[in-house]
């Protein structure tokens, strides 16, 4: 877009020294740990982004395991390409739905209390090197688990175990235990267009 | 948690009335279209997300076709695990690296204009459910394309094709196009604890 010598210098020289900075701070880099990733926030992506952190593993052949503590009908795009390597993901749907589709709370809570041993056989499991809780945050919300027996079980994994948690509304102490936080904003959404959810998008 | 009948019994009605209130909510979105999507913001989780509804639109047969503007070596994982499935996924990294490392403006320029013509020719394609441009708004905020050009392009797209931009610093009228925009917001990055990047994490 310039054909001025000048300009392109300036932006070479500019580059040179980002990219030095850049290579001071990564060198300081050198730890190697299992990470306490959480995805949380009112925004989309945050179980997205869980199952592409899965296929991004897969790929390196890490194990994963992943529990719903929410059940939809939102999975069956990503069910059909996990069911193709059966060797590197276990997936479980443990949730029965959304509480306010089941409205009774106390098989809400031995729902989740199943899906939670689940997680832990994972985090125990040494076989497993990442374990997604998807949904956790919800359950961790309505008070279905308490979040300190959750944050002790997460924070006492094997060293080099990856666990990613989601959902909205992460709880404070989880958030403390955690190496790696990220927040989902919503900017725009087309549900507020009138458009519904679409397979490849939503479910 | 509890065996108090009548807090059981408030905590049912109070789920059906968010039943309720959802159910109406949801009766209203009827329509379909293929969205913009557009993920922002300083945060992790953009490209991973869009790499994710790549695996979940696969998982319903949809082709996706995914352009690289930035390659980096933080690809394998996906890769290893898209190449399972050539028939449901293109997947072309163009970009040579990072602007700081290649320090050479044109080449930049011109390699940003090889992958936007890749991009146009995925959302021409009729068999591409799916059009990815990972980290195209990099590209966009150098100025190496012209905003209005790529807006106006993936404007024009069949009805039903879903275009997923990711990259921080979004430019406004492409979020002002968007159907969806989700901004990606660090809340705590392990790299200040001196951790590196690893394999499964973040390649």
């Amino acid at each position: 877009m310039t054909d001025d010598p000048a300009a392109e210098a300036r932006h070479a020289e500019k580059m040179q020294r980002i990219q030095a900075a850049r290579r001071d701070m990564m060198a300081g880099k050198t730890g190697e740990k299992g990470l306490l990733i959480v995805h949380t926030g009112p925004g989309k992506g945050k179980s997205t982004a869980a199952f592409g952190m899965a296929v991004r593993a897969m790929g390196h052949g890490m194990k994963v395991g992943i529990v719903q503590f929410v059940k939809g009908a939102m999975t069956t795009g990503e069910r059909a390409i996990f069911d193709a390597f059966p060797d590197l993901v276990s997936f479980c749907p443990m949730g029965e739905g959304f509480t306010w589709d089941t409205q009774d709370r106390a098989r809400d809570i031995a729902v989740a209390r199943t899906a939670w041993d689940e997680v832990r056989r994972m985090i125990a499991d040494p076989a497993i090197a990442m374990v997604i809780a998807d949904e956790l945050n919800i359950v961790l919300r309505y008070g279905y688990l308490p979040v300190e027996e959750v944050v002790a079980a997460v924070m006492d994994r094997a060293p080099m175990k990856h666990v990613v948690v989601t959902g909205r509304n992460a709880p404070q102490p989880l958030i403390d235990a955690a190496d790696l936080v990220t927040e989902m904003t919503q900017v725009k959404h087309p549900f507020r267009g009138g458009i519904k959810a679409q397979a490849g998008i939503e479910f």
